[in-house]
């Protein structure tokens, strides 16, 4: 936990695929203090056709490297999630020289009771996570 | 922001799948208020076999045409979302041909926190977006 | 309702996915009480490189059969939703010879406001559905 769902257009290599990944989970656990092995990420590649991305107005001219990433995280602070959100952009400008107008991010949060990582067990609620 | 993921069956070309787009955003619009180019929307092109749609007992019956909504958005009102589902029946009816018995809606809200479209930054915490 | 997001890794026939999706659903309808038809199932097959599933610790080993399902549901109890872990857990392993050790889910939550299930009509709020 989080699960998160990462959405791009098609066209990256096997290696950049995994880069970009490692540095969203990455910017994850430092933002959110959570353990290295709370990896949880969905890629979906698109056809070109197949994203609309604007800018509600605020000048982000959107390329082929967009990466739009939907997480589903129990509650975060304020705090987190504007550290995940700086976090991101950098560490995908300085790893992998993606812009941060190709960056677009949004959570949705839910509660212990709906989280089962294994064995039909809910881990948050057996104490087998806190 | 909303974040809209669309769920079709593959065979759409890319002009009735643009339209589709189309129909789909400028319901948003005008339902929800928000900017022209408040427009994020993420297209996943099924095989038959990948969807299940019924219908609850309600008398619906599924199409190749059908289209699956999940739209991720801050806070509506009641009035906002069932005009929401209104303009798109009556859009997919109207420019594409579409039966309203093949259009499935379902919306999932988050705040002002959760959102960030560019930059590493939370533009509605900023003040960038209102 | 719910709507149920069931990413796999793309090597199972037909029928395999098909008794993927009815052991899911039949587990959602014993867990949540909800009718028959209330069935509805996107499925999201992917590559390899498309997946990341660790375990948070757990020891949880994850292989070519992980099944990672993602609920968007109305209010659910906390013991509905254990009892939806468990069974199914139970039904993956009885019916598929899937291990727990495969099977991640999440939910997230929405109100009656949020769905429309065709015509353009929220049917929780017409009465229609209860």
């Amino acid at each position: 936990m989080p699960l998160v769902n990462v959405h791009v257009l098609r066209g990256r290599t096997a290696e950049q695929l995994d880069a970009l990944l490692d540095a969203v989970h990455d910017a994850q656990v430092e933002a959110f203090g959570v353990p290295e092995t709370d990896r949880y990420q969905l890629v979906s590649q698109h056809e070109p056709g197949e994203i609309r991305a604007l800018d509600t107005g605020l000048g982000h001219p959107r390329s082929k490297d967009l990466v739009v990433l939907h997480f589903v995280s129990r509650r975060r602070t304020r705090e987190q999630k504007v550290k995940l959100y700086e976090l991101l952009a950098a560490h995908l400008r300085d790893r992998l020289g993606i812009s941060g107008d190709d960056l677009i991010v949004t959570i949705t949060e839910n509660e212990d009771t709906d989280w089962s990582f294994g064995a039909g067990r809910a881990q948050f609620l057996t104490g087998e996570l806190s």
